[in-house]
This record gives C-alpha cells, sequence and structure tokens, in this order.
C-alpha cells in the first residue's frame, strides 16, 4: 500500500493535515515538507532497513520524521527526552541507532552520549560533528514524494516500563497501529473536520498514534509542544479542536480553570488515558459537560485497548468500558483460567493491534489458536455487562503477609477524608510483614492530625491494609504524563534509590510546576507513559 | 478474526444494531437471531464451503442471512427478486447454489424455476417441496453464537450488468468489503450514535454494504423494504436517521415531497450514487440545506470507489470527487494511457476493494507492481483538482458517422427547455450512420412543439448531436434503483427486444408508480444497480 500521508494526500490533499505554532499545512503541503526531510535524511546516511533515533519535543520535525520513516524504509526509535544521557545510551545501542536527529533542545544531552551514532540537528546550530539538517541537500525528494509499505514493516521502537522497571523497547508495525485507528475510529467516531490536539509528547504511543491515526482519517492535528493548561483552554475554546487526548492529571488541571458554565462547544471528545482516571474527576468532569472517554492502553498494543464513550463514564464513572472491536481482553487468574465477573485478576489482551514483541525478545507467542496475548501485569475486572474496571498496575501491588493490598483501595478512602486532597499509596519494606502500606498525603487543611485521618481509615478499612507510614508533602511526585512517579514516592517514605543507574533523583514537590515549565528542573526518570 | 456481528457484540452487544417494521435489535439480540437462524439453515443440509442463494426482499430474515454466511463458512449469492425464473435459473446454476432461500413473496418464482437447488422459505407456508424454516430444529444453536473468517474468504456472488448486457456475478472478499467500510468510514465520518436509513435492496452492493459497514461501526441500521417517499421523509423527520443511501430519483422524489424551510435536523450525509447525479439536482438539494455526498461506486469495488463530500457538492456539482483513501481512480485512453486533466477517458479503478473477479473467469489481472485494476467501462475524466467527473457509462456512449456523442451532454441541453421535465437519450441503429441520436422526454408543458424543442437544442449543439427521432412520454422507464432502463428506451423508441430470453418486455410509462407500489406489475428485466 502507499504510505498513509502519501496515500491522503491524493485522496484529500487539499484537507488540513497540522497544525503548529499557527501554521496550517494541508496534507499536500505536508507532504512536500516530508519529502525534503526524508530527502535531506537520505543524504545524511540513512539506510533502508536502519534504525533512526528521534530524540526531539513535539515540533513540526518531529512529525515530519514520523511520515518521513516509511519513505526511507527505516524503524524509528522515539526517544524520550527527558531521559539522562546515560539511559539514551542504553536505549540508542539496545535500538541500534544508526543516526540520531537532535534539535537545539536536545543537542546538549546528544553531546554527552557515549557511541553515539552520527548526529544531525534540525536547529541551524553549528556543533560539529552534529550536521546541520539545512545544509544537507536535498536534489533527491523527487524519490521521496511516496513510498509503498506493508502492514507487517516496522514503524517504531517505543521503549516503557510503566513506572517501574528497566524500559523495554516495544516494536510496533504499520499494521498495528492501522488496526488501532480502525479501531478506534469504530468505537468514538471520525468527522472530516475533526481536528485532534495532541499534546502528548510523540515519544509515547499516545501521541504518536495521534499523528498516524488522524493521517489515515484525513483528519487535522492541532501539535502542541508542552501542556500549558491556560493555552490550552484558551485553544479548545478558541479553534475548532473537536478531539484531545489527556491524561487525568491535565484534565484535572484544565478543570482547575475552567469555567463550568461552557465546555469547549466544538469538543466532541476528551480521551482520557495513561493513568486510571479517578472515579471522581470523571464525574466532576461529565458533570461540568466535558465529554471525558476513558481508555485503557498500553504500549504494548499500539494504544487504546478498551474505552468507555462519555454515556457509559456518566453510567459508570471508573470503568474503561468494553474492547475496540477486534481487540481482545481478558482477566485471568494465575493459572491463565478466566476469572469470573467481578472478580480480580491479571489483564491480557489481545488482537491485531498488539506489538511484535519486545527489542531482543522473541515475538510474542501465539495460543494454539493462533491468537497472540500479552500479559500486561495490570490487575483488574470485567463486570457483568463486559466493562473492565482496571483496579491496579501489578508492579504497585502491595503484598502484606500474604494479604494482597491495592494501593488505589486506599487511596480512595484517605482522599475521602475532607482535609484530603490527594493521596498515594505504595508498598514500603518490613521484615516482620514483607510490606507494609505507606502514604503520601497532600492536604487542604493543615491543621487536621493525621491520627484523625487514621481513625477515618480504621472504620472504613480492614486492620492490614491501614498506612503504617505516613508523609506529608505539597505536592504527589508525578511524570511528565500524569502518573505517580513510585520511585519519588519511595524516596519520601525513606526507601531511596539514589543509587540506580542513570537517575539522577526522584521527583517528590520538585516536580511541582512541571508541566508548561520550560526550564523546569524536574528530574528525569526512566519512566514511561504507556499509551491512551 | 471474529465474524463481524460477533465481534461486535462483545465490543458493543447494546448498541443499537438493527430497526425494521418498528423492531430493535441490540447487536447481542441481532446475534441471538443469526445463531438460530444459521442453526436452522444447517439442518436444512447447508455445508460449509457451498454458495446460499438468498432471494429475499429487504426484511428482517435477509439480514439474518448475510450475517449468517459467516457462521455457516457458505458464500452468499444475492438474488434480484426482480428477475424472471429464467434469469434467475442462468444465475443460481452459475453459482451453483446448494440451497435457495425464499419468502411467501418470492415463492412463487422459486416455484417456477427449472433445475432449483432445495429451497427453505421464510414464511410458514406450506409449498412442498419447498421447506419451512420454522419447522427445522435450531439445537445446534451453539455452534453458531460466533465464527472465524478471515480476509481472503469469499463473501458474496453479485450479479451486475450496469444498464445492459448479460449480467456477470463479482465475487467479493470479506477483505474488499472491510477496505470499503474503512474507506468510507475515513470519507464521510461515523459517529457511535450513527443511523443508517437503507432502502436500496440488499441484494445490491449499495444497500448490503450498509449492513456490513455499520456492523463493523457498532452503528445501527434503520432497514426498508421499499422506497415510499412519504414514509421515508417521515421516518427522517421523525427518528434520528443520520446517514441515507440514495439513488438521484429518490433524492429527485423526496426533494419534490420536501418542506424546503426545514431539512432532517438528525440527518448528517445523504450518500448518492447508483447512476449520475444531474447537477441541477445536486445543487437544488444543497440549496434546501440536504447534506449531499455524491459517490462513484461498482458492484466490482464493492460500492464506494469516490466521494464528494457535502462541501465539494456546493463548490463543484456534478463531481463525484476523490477517491476514498486506498482506492485508486485513473482515466486512460485507448491504449492505457493516463489521459490529461479534463480529458475524457475510460475509467479504471484499483486498490483493496476491488472484487477477486467475475464469477468463471480469472481473477483480475494484475499489473507489474501488484495492483490489480478493474475497466470500469464508465467514461469520464479528471480536473486539474483530481476531482472525478463521471461522463456517461460506457455502454451508453453513441457513435454516429464516427463521432462520440455522450447522452447525457444532449440530456442537459434537452432538460434545459422550460417545457421539458425530464428527458433519456439513446442511440438507435440507423444504416446510414451506424447510430443516430434518440430522445425520450417528459414534458412540463403538452402544449410545446416538438420542433421548438429541437430549435433549442439547434443553437447549442453540433449538427450531428440533435436528437432524430423523438417520443414523448409520461414517466421515464427507470429500474429499482432509479437508473435508465436503457432496454424500456429503446423499445420505446422502436426497438424492442421482446425476443430477448427471459425478459416479459421492457418498461415505458407502464413504469410508472413502482416505487412504493406494493404490487407492481413492473416488467422484471435483468438490469442491476451498480454500487452505491
Amino acid at each position: 500500500m502507499h504510505d498513509w500521508l502519501a496515500a491522503q494526500t491524493m485522496a484529500r490533499p487539499d484537507g488540513v493535515a497540522l497544525v503548529i505554532d499557527d501554521t496550517t499545512f494541508t496534507f499536500r503541503a505536508l507532504n512536500e515538507r516530508v519529502a525534503g526531510f526524508a530527502a535531506r535524511l537520505a543524504a545524511a546516511g540513512t539506510q533502508r532497513g536502519g534504525v533512526l533515533g528521534i530524540l526531539l519535543p513535539n515540533r513540526l520535525e518531529a512529525a515530519l520524521a514520523v511520515y518521513a520513516a516509511a519513505r526511507l524504509g527505516v524503524t524509528l526509535a522515539l526517544l524520550n527526552t527527558r531521559l539522562t544521557p546515560a539511559e539514551l545510551d542504553g536505549q540508542i545501542a539496545r535500538a541500534a541507532c544508526s543516526l540520531l536527529v537532535c534539535d537545539s533542545e536536545t543537542l546538549g544531552v546528544a553531546l554527552e552520549l557515549n557511541g553515539a551514532p552520527p548526529m544531525v540537528c534540525v536547529d541551524p546550530v553549528d556543533r560539529p560533528p552534529v550536521i546541520r539538517l539545512d545544509q544537507l541537500p536535498a536534489d533527491t525528494v523527487e524519490n521521496y514524494r511516496a513510498g509503498t509499505i506493508t502492514l507487517d514493516d516496522p514503524f517504531a521502537i517505543m521503549f516503557t516500563s510503566g513506572t517501574s522497571g528497566t524500559p523495554r523497547g516495544a516494536l510496533l508495525t504499520y499494521g498495528a497501529i492501522f488496526a488501532s485507528a480502525m479501531g478506534s475510529a469504530y468505537r468514538i467516531g471520525v468527522l472530516p473536520h475533526d481536528r485532534w490536539l495532541c499534546v502528548l509528547p510523540l515519544y509515547h504511543v499516545g501521541g504518536v498514534s495521534i499523528l498516524l491515526r488522524s493521517c489515515l482519517y484525513g483528519t487535522a492535528v492541532d501539535l502542541w509542544r508542552r501542556f500549558e493548561p491556560d493555552a490550552i483552554l484558551q485553544r479548545l475554546y478558541a479553534a475548532p479542536v473537536t478531539l484531545i487526548s489527556l491524561v487525568p492529571t491535565m484534565l484535572y488541571r484544565l478543570l482547575e480553570r475552567h469555567d463550568p458554565a461552557t465546555p469547549p462547544c466544538a469538543l466532541r471528545l476528551a480521551l482520557l488515558g495513561g493513568a486510571a482516571t479517578p472515579p471522581d474527576l470523571a464525574e466532576r468532569a461529565a458533570h461540568l459537560g466535558w465529554p471525558v472517554a476513558t481508555t485503557y492502553g498500553l504500549t504494548e498494543a499500539a494504544s487504546q485497548v478498551a474505552t468507555a464513550l462519555p454515556e457509559d463514564v456518566r453510567r459508570k464513572p471508573g470503568s474503561v468500558g468494553k474492547p475496540l472491536i477486534f481487540s481482545q481482553v481478558r482477566v485471568v487468574d494465575e493459572s491463565g483460567r478466566d476469572q469470573a465477573p467481578g472478580m480480580y485478576g491479571e489483564i491480557i489482551v489481545g488482537g491485531p493491534t498488539l506489538m511484535q514483541g519486545y527489542l531482543g525478545d522473541m515475538p510474542l507467542e501465539r495460543a494454539p489458536d493462533g491468537d497472540a496475548w500479552f500479559a500486561t501485569g495490570d490487575i483488574g475486572y470485567l463486570d457483568a455487562d463486559g466493562d473492565l474496571w482496571v483496579v491496579q498496575r501489578r508492579s504497585d501491588l502491595i503484598i502484606s503477609g500474604g494479604e494482597n493490598i491495592y494501593p488505589s483501595e486506599i487511596e480512595q478512602v484517605v482522599r475521602a477524608h475532607p482535609a484530603v486532597a490527594d493521596a498515594a499509596v505504595i508498598g514500603v519494606p518490613s521484615p516482620e510483614w514483607g510490606q507494609q502500606v505507606g502514604a503520601v498525603l497532600v492536604l487542604r487543611d493543615a491543621t487536621v492530625h493525621i491520627d484523625d485521618i487514621l481513625a477515618f481509615c480504621r472504620t472504613r478499612l480492614a486492620g492490614y491494609k491501614l498506612p503504617r507510614i505516613v508523609r506529608v508533602v505539597d505536592e504527589l511526585p508525578r511524570t511528565a504524563s500524569g502518573k505517580l512517579q513510585r520511585a519519588g514516592l519511595r524516596e519520601l517514605l525513606g526507601e531511596g534509590e539514589t543509587g540506580r543507574q542513570g537517575e539522577r533523583g526522584g521527583g517528590g514537590d520538585r516536580e511541582r510546576g512541571r508541566y508548561g515549565d520550560k526550564n523546569n528542573n524536574a528530574p528525569r526518570t526512566g519512566s514511561l507513559q504507556e499509551g491512551i
């Protein structure tokens, strides 16, 4: 098949493809830019079949690189710009990148790399040995005005690790993205005049999938460099944005600034994922008239697996709904047997959106019927209607004295106390119990006594679930995508991770203001967002 | 993959799947009905790999049969209920049907067949040797609650012949329908609450494709037995119908009865195809606020190939827009070379929606690059923007004294005369010229003299294009799908076809009132609608 940008340039040449920094590109114009970009990267020595490392924030050239990959016949390694040089070195080596694309912002980190491949800078900055893209010839541009792909071709390597563990490179094919785009369209709809605001980083599947699916749909992407609540809100009210993908923290911050009387009138859906949506946030958004669709997704399944439409969210806040068509979700016990409705178990997913496998691993195992399944490590249940509820990332499960404790359950109780604004719960090592419950609280009322809160919990939770260690902070440590940073929580509760290679610390209230803070000094961590 | 109804029953069990005769079926309920229907057909001896003949009007059981095919592992032969027994005999033999499904309405014709396979009647009518469906056991229903298919599996044989020639059986795979559904969704959009009113017969690709694509989308079909303008209009105003497929004549009749002040408020798109849309009809509909999308489609490409959105129609009434994504359209000269923009040529189409081939023929030839192309026989051109204009079905082209004459051009001029309500032009054999122009007119003002009309034409058309034979009728003969019946026109102009085997005559003003006339005695012909 034609590569998707080329195909859409034939199907809808004058449709709006991309809006960035108030510049609008039609598919035809974007296609022309991509052809030039690809020609220059080819001149830099990009080889068909190779891997192209992309270390860019959300900017035009990052989008061009995503589309150019099919023209160049390369696999992308979409690298997190927040990583340390040591972390990047590891990922670049594992992905076997033969060229690295950076800009003036990421150049500093790039120059700190050991054993980096040849590097190209998309900004006109002279820092040998980095090559300036604008000084490369584009004389082969005719070769890059269209390309062909198959659905089995690899599209990108995306490193993912949830909120802990070593990042692993998930290899996604064009077929997985294609199936995901279709499943998403058939669940949440698509309209010719759709315009999807993308503020998630393109190195997360929830970001890059917006680019690719909008290209297939022939619809527009409104690409933003970072999440600035006031600017995003203004955009939602001023421009015909019909769709937006958000992590819960982003929605929370928008609603904080939001005039309840008037939700953005063009917005037909806000896709909420990347972390579990607190039911009260979903309820509040629905109450304010925001059309929120909660979703469960993961990098390994090219983003969305299940999605609840706004009407479902209103009916069942907290659920992520039913699987997309052709996606499959099961909840199994430790022997791999399906759990009865309502019973907790591990969520396993299948279907055509699954990755080929992790880099360096064998491809995903296939069951005798030919279906591949991926064990997510997440805990959840299916209710009697077949709607999925995600209870906990398995890596966050606390096991205390042999009892399973789900932090989300404790967090919900603690948050219900009127003096508590926010709360996070993790397991803290205990010689006696294996793990004990530790809680980090953000208080609404600083005069409250912790014992009051514990007494409140005692009437609502079994004894073994009660927090044993409590810390109060001004703000919870979260990743750029709004997920709790478990490493930061552990540090706050006395279990530092400073010895972990390549990390510069672990969050805490130093994270404050990282959204929208251009020059923020928030620590880099290896944690990546799971897909939206 | 799971068959699509089974997949959607998992993904959206409580979504509305089908509304018929004011009964509403969710996907779950429909799936249950399909399972029972399939079990009974299996009990009647349906064999996996066989061909199931369907001779039904638009009714619940026709829809059940469409979904049951995947469960039974059979290919459908969707038979035109307007055919003569002799025509049906030929098609049933060519398709090698091993079972024929009829109802009380088609039973009479079925009993007239020679060499018919075993027959099942979906109504409780006792007419041995026809088997009553309700007397077959459904005890194997568990085996038919879900099925699996591949995209290479054959879905149906659809007989097509445009408006002339011998019908040929186009073999469509599930993959062609799948690609068509996707291409259509990405062009005209899809929304979770969509409801598509289907009044086209399910034995035409424009009808059956509505069932299948809505199933993939998880959206509702509002299935109608026949086109009754008043009832359809009432439905459009009373029910949340968002989409409707119409042939131009149907739209014309709706607009005749339509209150211009208020287009149906839920309707987001009326897909207009099956025959060329007169530009003035498109303009009138747009003026009245109807969101009309003109389309070019054909059975051999599983329906839509190109579609112009309402905004395009307003800008360029008469064009059918650009190809759907991954569909390909070229206009070539007689040597197969691409014509320059604006130059007439034969329309050839390619892409993943193409049929596998005609029954009894070789599969479609593939070019050296692996692409298959289908020569439509239709004449058209691509304008400088890449928009397609369909000028004429090739079979309708008049060649007079070596000059190509496009009936549509003459028709447009004749219709522009104030006394002319409608006009059709065909070639009439001429010993001297090969063919001459014949015109059949419907007059608005019966007092006008034909010479006035010819004088009007003379100032607007080259001499060789002027009608030489003229007939006046009360209504033009049209097929059920609104296409001109060329056979009927030829008869009116003195070139009878009564000798043609299996036909009972040829139309003319006896056609009047066939829409909505339950007991109409309109002649059956072999003409089938091309896809919408």
